[in-house]
């Protein structure tokens, strides 16, 4: 996430937020933010908000995702925000979505339902 | 939906709440509710949802959907609540969570995101 | 699946066919197999893949499953084939198509892709 | 995907081959290839694979997709393999595959179901 640009702005037991300011490198030709970079946050979110919930000696991993795209990136910050549905001990799953921010105005561009995985260090 | 013997109990514009009651014939030897039936009804609640915001001369129809089942939908009564996302003009993406209530005691058991079409009559 | 009329028709490494005759209770006003009954079958189909590459003191369950609906089902019969994708410990994916059948005909009405978990017995 | 360094390197009717050499920029600090990265790739292909099938007036976007991570990719090059499922007029389903290839051994590390909309230019 550091190498995109991306911080993440609040962390709390099962509720994370990651702020990605648009960059040039990270745009499209139509100044949209890839969907790739919108996927790669929202699943990062839904990581730490699982890694938020597991015990100290685990680390995580997405086993899957899916995500729709609902509209493009058009702004200058991508939020996301994700949240466990449900923590068992072996698997969490995690629902996330995407707002592009242009100014005050916030926009729903993805939304996201991910399973992860909890494993030993 | 009426052969399951469910019950569509809340309509709002995108919003739907689906009741199934639990049968013998749609529970397994443990008393589980069958995960199809959960599918099923999530799906309709969705399809649902997104019909309540289609215009008039459209009807739906689910291009696909993704769920996690979260735990065994154990008790008397299914409910399934879904909301719509994003409604566009020809797809329409809703998310959906469903409940097994016993008694005064409500706890998810599944949750959906599906992709809903609208075409014309 | 005994309830809904179903057979297991294959068995093999990873492998599993199951069939279902359309019945009058399963299908709609236009003789369509309800998208309910075709998801639990592939569910079925993907469950029983991942079951047979299991060691003989697991069981299995589904914890997601992702599915498309490609065309009504129309016809005589619906053949559900299933295969695991990779067979893990824990966690099995498998893919399953649906396919409805009209005399000699083969359509492809649905595809899955499924996560399967090995719970010990 | 050329910004990542990615080469179109199979075209057919409705098949589409995508191959990316691992690069320090995309890799995590154990060499695995970013699952963005993995998942942009598989995506591309996929939206390749729909356009190879779409009228000349058309482009694609993804509506959505659901990817499992079965391994983490570690090797040389990528290759992400994608297919039509089914084409429709406005939607387009597709499968794809990435393998980590090192020397001669190819090992799957994903797999992708999407869905995919034709838009006229």
């Amino acid at each position: 996430m550091s190498t995109l640009g991306a911080e993440l702005t609040v962390v709390g037991q099962g509720r994370i937020e990651i702020r990605l300011p648009f960059s040039a490198q990270l745009t499209q030709q139509h100044g949209y933010l890839h969907a790739g970079a919108v996927i790669s946050v929202l699943d990062s979110a839904c990581g730490y908000a699982a890694l938020s919930l597991a015990p100290d000696n685990k680390e995580v991993l997405t086993v899957e995702l899916k995500v729709n795209l609902l509209s493009p990136a058009v702004g200058n910050l991508l939020v996301a925000r994700a949240q466990v549905k449900r923590a068992g001990k072996t698997l969490t799953v995690c629902t996330g979505d995407a707002f592009a921010i242009t100014g005050s105005e916030e926009k729903v561009v993805a939304t996201m339902l991910a399973t992860i995985m909890a494993i030993s260090i």
